[in-house]
């Protein structure tokens, strides 16, 4: 399927939405000039363009198999890596002393969402690597990160994450895979990992597991889990792949979508790894991955969003049927169907925006250390992940839709964004997860965090008002009933009570906080232009979604959980 | 996948919240006794459960195949019909003069949500019939009703609907198929058609295909078309198939769902048929077939999204996954899990409420000729259609959330249910059609059939709150917002106005009625019985969307129509 890199659209947003200015002041990423990040943009997007995008349907009709316990590739994924690898692009954030090119997460974050976009399937094999430097970079030893991160930059390695078992998968803390020491400064690993994504691969010299498991002794629960390394190919003096180790691929999911991606069970027979961080501090360094992984998948519904956003606007800018008072004569001139593709546009938009507001965040925590910059970042990344793969799905869906049956019908395209992005929702911890993240652990400073943002959006509506008086008014009013809500939550001691309207209380943060962007993009182009216009669509007929929302975020837990399992089975 | 056929359910909405009552107390349904009606859901209800349920896999995995010209249906197909047909299924609402049980509609719908939900490749086959022999007792002369209906009725012929051609989806007036006088009573068909809806099987001794097509020198558009009856094998002198006619179905298409229902390219040679109803009176007989087979369409969305909501179910109660304060110790005692299966609950309970009572406003039209009941039918088939769909979309994508990772993975069957269900909301009419229909021609009348159905909600509304004070005033506030609503639409003289917001009035005019649906099944219900906590539930955290959606109906067509194609794709 053609896809259009949104060059111009990342390049406004970093300029006049989500303040990439922040970011380039700070010592660290000086060099992250307009320069550099608009010849970044314009090259990785030609990649996805040219590259990637093509590869997309082929991994759907030619999935990833098992051959002799070898995982071999779909057809053309090995050249689309090797693409990926050497545009840098696996090593974006990653620090330069290993041959990372030191960027802010803000850039790598679009580029993430192209290659999303382009090419779902493969690009989560580059967005492994990325969450397993990470991994490495904060947590592991300088002999590991000697001989790993190199290869893992480079692309000349690829890495994966291991934490889900069968009876273990929210609730990570129930794993039983086992770790005892060597005694030579290696353990070895014991157990069988589900869900492992691109686990195993044809093109990569080595694949490099990050492992989670329990050393001899250790408490029940995450408390007692480890972190450990394990390569397919145990490297040897020279750092290169040596002896295979005691591990393989077991199977390959059948899964709805994301073909071209192979969803590995794994088997560990006592595989040799080392540990990254301390003994039984194994949660700590799978949380730094997780954390920036939930925004890379939060991007990953963007994309998919982007991706059938355009691919259904340019089947209705083609497709004619019945008649139109507009001047194109074809279906986009029908109120309806321009409702659905404004709808898709302007959540593109929002979800967009948060995703990088995100990745401001923690670049601008990298840079200074800032506490408050740290609390922004933690807040914001399970609402860019929940409401990024929401809007992902449900544009998708909107693209099935502007199909009509055409839709129906694979060869057309629209159905696979629709089947790839499903899973989105659950990986990466569950929507639910997130949204039961931020109500609680993201609530333990007892709202300020979100109070801060709230205050911002409210400022920001406030002096809005004198040139967009509806479009203030609104997110003024808006941002009023989210701080009244959240006011309600944290003054909740039972935690079911937060539960039980957790969900809805992220959608309607994340409605409010994408007026929020909408409004600034439009005071940034001015009346008349194409996003105010876009943010007026946005702000009067999204927007109200909230109130809906924060009503069912504060009923509490106690009328729902009377409404017994029997009861529901009855 | 196991379905258990909700008979207590059907038989309380019948009983309490419908009306059936009154459909009992015509001429023409005195038969449909509670006996009558209570033996034949749990005889249907049965066949579902042992017969149907157990195809729904195996037509996903064994898709119907074109081999030489024939299409061969998924194992297990032809028997499955079988049992349709002995159990007179095809038939419960036609004529008893040609074999037909002459029953209610309220009851054929509730009988084909359950098959829905078993099979829903397979029930598409009975849901032509049953549209193709409503057309053709409204519509066929004597002769060709005494050959075709009791073949139909029986199901030893299957029917077909063949509307689209390539350029003539939603306007079916563009169609270029044409039909020559034979000067013998009969007519020469030629044209191709596609999506056609089980175009052939390897079971049933003939297919016969409804077809529309423009006769010589008829006007361009809808007023041109004409209908005819145009059989795989043309009837011999008994009435058995005898030669075989000029069609062949050319080839299959590759869907996302549904893949043991095959959807094929009819090609028709001069094939040749029969005049169903007045030359160029083709339309007005598709309506009858097309009005009945919207509600089937939404039917078929309230079944998949119980049978979705089954599936879910049983996985939440089953699955062990962290710490739970509740009695089960799995996930259905977690807040957020038991979110999801109560809003699913309660949305097919809403959904299949609305739909029962559009059978029951079409049944009383039937039995009384009464003008009120025609126009509260012909109110209640687009929200019907459409609401029933989304939910069945909704539901089922809410179905592979709580599975988390299973539900990605195809074995489970959740994804199944997910892309099954998406062409509902798109054939007999697109949910956008369903919803422009509503606000411009079902609202013709100055909008007397929805304020006739408002004043409803509000009187019920009103009387409840005594017993019920917080739901009555809620859903007493709700048919206020929607009156003002409705209102402004018919106030809107430009059609583009009443469009642009059609589809979020449809929604919220569902929402609205699917409360004071749920309301009436409180009041016979009681308090503190399940029913009333489920009503509780929708009216307190789902009924308040139609707020936001309502304000969207109302934003006009004027600022999103602004936002041209062009700006869009930018």
């Amino acid at each position: 399927m053609p896809y259009h890199a949104p060059v111009d659209d990342f390049t406004f947003l970093f300029d006049h939405v989500v303040g990439l200015d922040q970011v380039r002041a700070t010592d660290r990423f000086e060099e992250a000039s307009s320069d550099i990040t608009a010849a970044i943009l314009t090259e990785a997007g030609k990649m996805c363009e040219e590259v990637m995008a093509p590869l997309q349907r082929k991994g759907d009709l030619n999935p990833a198999y098992l051959e002799n316990g070898v995982v071999r590739t779909s057809p053309g994924f090995a050249d689309g890596f090797k693409a990926i690898a050497e545009g840098g692009w696996v090593g974006i954030t990653a620090d330069p002393a290993h041959g990372g090119m030191g960027l802010p997460m803000a850039l790598n974050t679009a580029v993430n969402e192209m290659m999303s976009a382009a090419c779902l399937s493969l690009q989560l094999a580059p967005l492994m690597g990325q969450g397993q430097i990470e991994a490495l970079e904060h947590h592991a030893s300088d002999t590991l990160k000697d001989i790993y991160l190199p290869k893992l930059i480079s692309g000349a390695w690829t890495g994966t994450m291991n934490l889900t078992e069968p009876q273990a998968g929210s609730d990570v803390g129930a794993l039983s895979t086992k770790a005892e020491d060597n005694g030579d400064g290696s353990f070895s690993v014991t157990g069988q990992k589900i869900y492992i994504t691109w686990g195993d691969n044809d093109f990569a010299e080595n694949v490099c597991h990050l492992v989670l498991a329990r050393l001899p002794g250790a408490p029940q629960g995450t408390k007692g889990i480890s972190l450990f390394l394990v390569p397919k190919f145990i490297p040897d003096a020279d750092g290169n792949p040596g002896k295979a180790n005691s591990l393989k691929v077991v199977s390959l999911e059948h899964k709805l979508g994301l073909h071209g991606s192979p969803t590995c069970v794994m088997q560990y027979d006592g595989a040799q790894g080392w540990l990254v961080g301390p003994e039984q501090g194994g949660m700590a360094a799978m949380f730094t991955m997780m954390n920036n992984a939930r925004l890379g998948v939060g991007t990953q519904g963007v994309g998919i969003a982007e991706g059938a956003f355009q691919h259904a606007l340019a089947y209705a800018m083609d497709r004619k049927q019945g008649r139109t008072q507009g001047p194109t004569g074809s279906i986009v001139d029908h109120a309806d169907v321009r409702r659905m593709l404004a709808s898709m546009k302007a959540d593109v938009f929002a979800a967009r925006a948060i995703a990088l507001s995100c990745a401001v965040a923690i670049d601008m925590h990298n840079a200074t250390g800032e506490a408050e910059w740290k609390a922004r970042a933690a807040f914001l990344t399970p609402i860019a992940k929940a409401f990024g793969t929401d809007v992902g799905i449900d544009v998708a869906q909107q693209g099935v839709q502007v199909h009509g049956g055409m839709g129906f019908i694979e060869e057309t395209g629209a159905a696979q964004f629709y089947r790839d992005v499903r899973v989105t929702s659950i990986y990466e911890g569950t929507n639910g997860i997130q949204a039961m993240d931020l109500v609680a652990r993201k609530m333990m400073d007892g709202g300020e965090a979100a109070h801060a943002l709230i205050d911002e959006i409210e400022e920001q509506a406030e002096a809005a008002r004198e040139r967009f008086p509806r479009m203030g008014e609104a997110v003024w009013q808006a941002s009023e009933n989210l701080r009244e809500a959240t006011e309600w939550l944290v003054s909740q001691q039972d935690m079911e009570d937060r539960f039980a309207g957790a969900v809805p209380y992220l959608r309607a943060f994340a409605r409010v906080l994408g007026g929020h962007l909408h409004l600034k993009a439009a005071l940034a182009d001015g009346v008349g232009g194409p996003r105010e216009k876009l943010a007026r669509f946005y702000i009067q007929r999204l927007l109200p979604e909230h109130e809906g929302q924060l009503v069912h975020a504060q009923a509490g837990a106690k009328a729902l959980m009377a409404l017994s399992a029997d009861e529901l089975a009855a």
